[in-house]
């Protein structure tokens, strides 16, 4: 039997939108079993991976507002929506939706339906309390403190911890003033 | 002024092919920065490398069989071209050409026209001796393997060092004959 003649390398890339992801996956993957030897607790790499997603974040910011063509959100409430819908597709090839939002806009939860980064993973018993995916709330704690807002954010339902969701609770905590002189409406 | 529509997510990740390949790269530049400061020791930093790149070439192997439609491989000669040819270009989405040959056909060059990991970096002096890509060698032996073919691999060029291009020696060390009753031709 004559070999099956290969896919074009040209063909194979246009044709699979996320390969990128693959390699992305298997990558980090490799990061945080790396933190896990080098660091022993669970609780720095936790510390470790959410520091990481932050110094990526504060980059990040840069290529989504050049890409996106999304300039200023009008608010908190905007800006969340942006993270979900705009931010994890263009970044990770997945949509989030926007829920749980308090009475005051400043809190609200960003519900993942897919998870690129938990693809082949599962914890051992001695992972328990790691969260596997902070670099994200990292990556979206850093990038909105690129554009001005302080935030907290935390894992409030993970799959790899038995919940039936990825769910992560963004926090403003505050504002920073713009110095720019935005005089746009006067 | 009524702020810039955005482009929806979608038309944003359709449009642009290598948009994982900004967030691979910015967070392969944390995991290089994290290594440099748990081990200290550049070498140390080398070794690791390799070895997350040998994890994840021993898992990417079978994302490359599956998605390539390339079967096996008649000798090492038509495996490197695979590797330039094919895999750069499904997984980091850049060419890459085979040189150097030597006499026998087990010992060849490959070289990169273009390298995702290395966009934004720049070493500083304290980081002389890094292999900064170094995880690609480790995919690529990792690979190697789990088709049978042992070998070694080593930067031979690499502009972060001051070369004019990125090159990889790829050495076939050994090559474990299949026990399949592959029987095709009989």
């Amino acid at each position: 039997m004559a070999p099956v003649g290969p896919r074009s390398g040209d063909a194979i890339f246009s044709s699979i939108d996320r390969v990128n992801a693959e390699l992305f996956t298997l990558t980090y993957g490799a990061i945080v079993r790396q933190l896990l030897t080098d660091l022993e607790e669970v609780e720095e790499v936790n510390k470790q991976l959410d520091q990481m997603g932050y110094n990526i974040g504060i980059r990040l910011i840069d290529e989504f507002l050049a890409k996106s063509g999304v300039s200023r959100c009008v608010d908190f409430k905007e800006t969340a929506e942006m993270i979900a819908k705009v931010g994890f597709k263009m970044f990770l090839g997945v949509t989030a939706s926007v829920t749980s939002w308090d009475a005051d806009g400043t809190c609200c939860s960003i519900v993942l339906e897919d998870n690129p980064l938990v693809d082949f993973v599962e914890l051992p018993d001695t992972c328990q309390g790691l969260y596997y995916c902070n670099v994200l709330s990292g990556v979206i704690r850093g990038a909105l403190e690129m554009v001005s807002m302080k935030t907290e954010v935390t894992w409030t339902r993970d799959v790899l911890r038995g919940d039936d969701a990825y769910e992560l609770q963004v926090k403003l905590l505050k504002q920073i003033a713009e110095e720019y002189p935005y005089k746009d409406d006067e």
